[in-house]
């Protein structure tokens, strides 16, 4: 049986989102590209860095928990990046693209905040501190992200409506 | 061009979420067919029910904005309900698939509590008070939901690491 156990389900979560934050390291520079604001590009930016080092995060979870690291294309990902992907092709108005943007990237911070808490309560259940402790950073960065872009809409919707 | 203004961007979007909740419509009750506890069974065919209403709300929402009622298919939930179908063909105990199905399913509210975020700063930005009452009732019922789940995991997931 593939998933008999916790453990196991965790496991497979963790390798969903590597591949989903791996995704997401290819995507954000064409966010970036596409978007008007300097302020956007410049949240894009910072985000695309952080993403690195959440990859290398949850490597280190694979391997505080004895596991090799792996990754398992994560559908919804591919989804969500397939939805922005669309949307940037539509004839739009810079700033009416750069609200839709914003609306995409939250979409897909909040996918990797379900999954992060999912994977943080596991950890946690499972007694794997030194996991929960990485992946809770993780989750930390994807909060204020989602935040950040919540601020920063405040702007890019009042131009997108001027 | 096909997004010129704000409101475009607006109307594309509720297109989206029709399309997103009527998929759930058809994913829940596999969901709620494959859960072992009867507690979050009871959850799924609760939020089924919600569903229902929150598509009414949604149809409601265009006719007060003055549009007919679409849908355009929307490619992030069905990368979601694709990643659950997934996870209910894989072999697992029937405890650990417990604890999965809610991850899934707080993968899927949160996907719609960004929508709706996104939906309700553009309807009240565009002065759309009733649409935007509208999204406030669903945005509360999934932001409910996904609270309830996270309730209701720590018992689930406490008999999957039983």
């Amino acid at each position: 049986m593939a998933l008999q156990t916790l453990a196991d389900a965790f496991h497979d979560e963790l390798r969903d989102i590597l591949s989903a934050e791996k995704q997401l390291l290819k995507a954000l520079p064409k966010m970036a590209k596409q978007a008007a604001s300097a302020d956007l590009q410049a949240a894009f930016e910072k985000h695309l860095e952080e993403t690195k080092t959440q990859v290398e995060r949850v490597e280190q979870a694979f391997e505080e928990t004895g596991k090799v690291s792996r990754a398992k294309t994560c559908e919804a990902m591919e989804g969500l990046i397939q939805e922005a992907a669309s949307m940037m092709e539509e004839e739009a108005a810079p700033e009416v693209m750069d609200a839709i943007l914003i609306g995409c990237a939250q979409k897909v911070e909040h996918y990797e905040i379900a999954t992060y808490g999912t994977l943080c309560a596991w950890a946690k259940r499972l007694g794997y501190s030194k996991a929960l402790a990485l992946l809770k950073q993780n989750m930390s960065e994807e909060v204020a992200t989602d935040k950040s872009l919540t601020e920063l809409s405040q702007a890019v919707n009042a131009e997108a409506n001027a």
